[in-house]
């Protein structure tokens, strides 16, 4: 097991075996950072002592804004600097006990301000959950066909919107919207009624592609940077109305919420998992052997305004039908170029069992099993003061690997 | 009458009436730029010979890779240079007979290369021309409810992909996807059999807005800097299996092509008209009144390998149901937050008459109407080695404002 001798609290997402990048922010100061434990590990001072001086890093790619300089250097370089920081932060590590332990390197998370960690280019969205696609095709169309013609020869994708992806803590505002409610003539005006989360997991893309090259399946992990947890915010009564012919709109693009730090694939290697029989067979351009999905447990609480915890979902990423590769495999077939920090999230992640399913829509059968809370109150969605608040985490042995917090406390207007 | 000491040819887009925005290269040199005639005038270099002196601008920011920095100062700026350009480019203005006129300012437009002149964060595509929306509707569903029951209540919009859209001149790669040929059993992969243009204009926003914050129709204008022309190429056979129900992907995201200028909205102002009438009456964050459509002629021309040029289609930007403030308003009543640089496209911008339909789909109905070309080959779809040349212009009198070019060639794999 690997121990260090900062301080790591049982059941911490931050364990040396995980070493997640982010960027934090104190009063004008902007660093990339890891974290072990509660605490912040500054990755501009940490270049300071010399522990990557072998890598010939420009002095100051850890104190940019975002992670997106640092990511292009590539897999090569951005393990290297994982592992230098793994072996430095143990037990009789270069940084144990040296003159360099001070504040300078070491922050108390609670004293610093995470913030969104890429300059994100494009968000493409999946719809990869073989349950969640099933559910929603059952609701809202025919439980007999409940997935259409294309889910399974495809993994079905569009694109969302950049600008409104928001890190974990942001507020989130009840979108206004024009919805047609049942049995209304006309189209009317308001807050939604139906706001809902989506479970997802996000990978980061870690290379430039050029216009008109494709990734292929077995090569598509080397342009993949790392994870991130994801809440993919929606609403529903807007969705229903705005969404044929063109998909979903203003109904998404209000706000998703991600988590402050980015998983190395390399942290996940542990977790691999084989991924559910595909049936038919994928077109050779999509068929993917070997573990290519991960065991993540994923779960999700709703804490209510007085600070009530239910815990409304407990998933995991290991469901998805189409795999992360799969994905990005089919997202270039066309020659669609991919960029450093282009995020590209799963769909919601919905199991097998009714609570596992990644959404209230889901969770409460489009309103028909509302879920009590502590308090005696009951939801279908989401109600203003509420905080959903997302978890993702990996478990073999000693090894310990989290995301992070991913959570949106949603305000009213 | 407003002439210039540099020659313009007669029909020349870039009149002194118009004064667009775009960035050149020449070698490693980039810079901001104006065109008058068939003359590339340098920004950077007009600054040196103090015109924009007295409005305190960075010393570098003509001499950027993109517009972002300049346009986000602000329509009062951006305005100012314009003007002040538009007079020291007047015959006897400050840079007629000048100690300045040298190739330092100018250039001979065939000497450089235009390049993207924006970093686009995010791109929407709206569905806003009535005629094309009909037509799709006719052809694909129901000739006697041809429109779905949103479209008269909202602008239609969905996110497209930002990394694929590339300048004008740049070649297209005909996409390979997966598409479901009528009577197959099971989808194949290939080259697009269906690749099509859409004639479309777009708008760059000017300002930036915060997240839970709208834009009113009646402000919507101070978010716009100015237009440009965009062919959002389109594979019709990936499109059919992919777009249920989350709308085109693949189908799009390969290429989108824009002419290099940004004509700043003030340039368009001689050309407001009245745009149709709205019935039902729209909910009333989206009532317009008065001029807010612009008279822009459109034109669309397939040149063959050989050179033969066919004009496919002759529309108007005018004839757009919702008019660019309603999308941006739309857009943004959620809270969706928008960024400078951010590119909103209209939707195909088909006319009332057959020959002003905006996209081949549409022209040969199908595909049951092929166009008889001049060298007595047919086209339903655009072919290897085509080029696709899209021209907008406005015209009043003397009053000239064009768009430049925007045309891609078409390559097979």
């Amino acid at each position: 097991m690997k121990e260090s001798f900062i301080y790591i609290p049982e059941d911490s997402d931050f364990t040396l075996y995980n070493i997640p990048f982010g960027i934090f922010r104190k009063g004008d100061y902007y660093a990339a950072c890891t974290r072990v434990g509660d605490t912040i590990v500054d990755l501009h001072m940490c270049m300071i002592t010399g522990i990557f001086d072998e890598l010939g890093l420009e002095g100051d790619i850890f104190k940019r804004k975002t992670l997106n300089d640092f990511i292009a250097l590539g897999k090569k370089v951005t393990s290297d600097v994982r592992i230098r920081l793994q072996r430095a932060l143990e037990k009789g590590g270069y940084l144990d006990n040296n003159i360099f332990i001070d504040q300078e390197i070491y922050l108390i998370s609670d004293n610093v301000q995470m913030i969104l960690p890429i300059r994100i280019g494009d968000y493409t969205d999946f719809y990869s959950s073989r349950e969640h696609a099933t559910n929603v095709g059952t609701m809202f169309r025919d439980p007999e066909n409940a997935l259409l013609p294309n889910w399974l020869h495809l993994p079905v994708g569009y694109h969302g919107r950049a600008s409104s992806i928001v890190v974990s803590g942001t507020e989130i505002h009840r979108p206004n919207g024009q919805t047609m409610p049942v049995g209304s003539l006309k189209p009317v005006f308001g807050p939604s009624k139906q706001l809902d989360f989506e479970l997802e997991m996000a990978f980061v893309i870690g290379n430039n592609t050029e216009l008109g090259s494709s990734i292929s399946v077995s090569n598509a992990e080397n342009y993949i940077f790392g994870l991130m947890l994801f809440n993919d915010w929606s609403a529903r009564d807007i969705q229903k109305w705005e969404y044929v012919p063109l998909g979903p709109f203003l109904a998404k693009n209000f706000a998703s919420t991600i988590s402050p730090w980015i998983i190395p694939l390399e942290a996940l290697e542990p977790f691999r998992v084989q991924g559910p029989d595909q049936q038919p067979e994928p077109l050779p351009y999509l068929k993917s052997d070997g573990q290519k999905n991960y065991d993540i447990q994923l779960s999700v609480d709703i804490i209510t305004k007085l600070g009530d915890v239910k815990r409304v979902s407990v998933s995991n990423f290991k469901y998805m039908y189409w795999n992360m590769n799969q994905q990005l495999a089919h997202h270039t077939v066309n020659g669609c170029n991919v960029r450093v920090g282009d995020l590209m999230a799963s769909g919601t992640i919905s199991g097998p069992e009714p609570d596992s399913y990644g959404s209230m829509l889901e969770l409460c059968w489009k309103g028909t099993k509302p879920i009590a809370m502590p308090d005696g109150s009951e939801r279908k969605f989401i109600l203003d003061g509420d905080t959903v608040s997302m978890r993702a985490w990996c478990g073999k042995g000693d090894i310990r690997v989290g995301f992070g917090e991913c959570d949106g406390k949603v305000t009213g207007h």
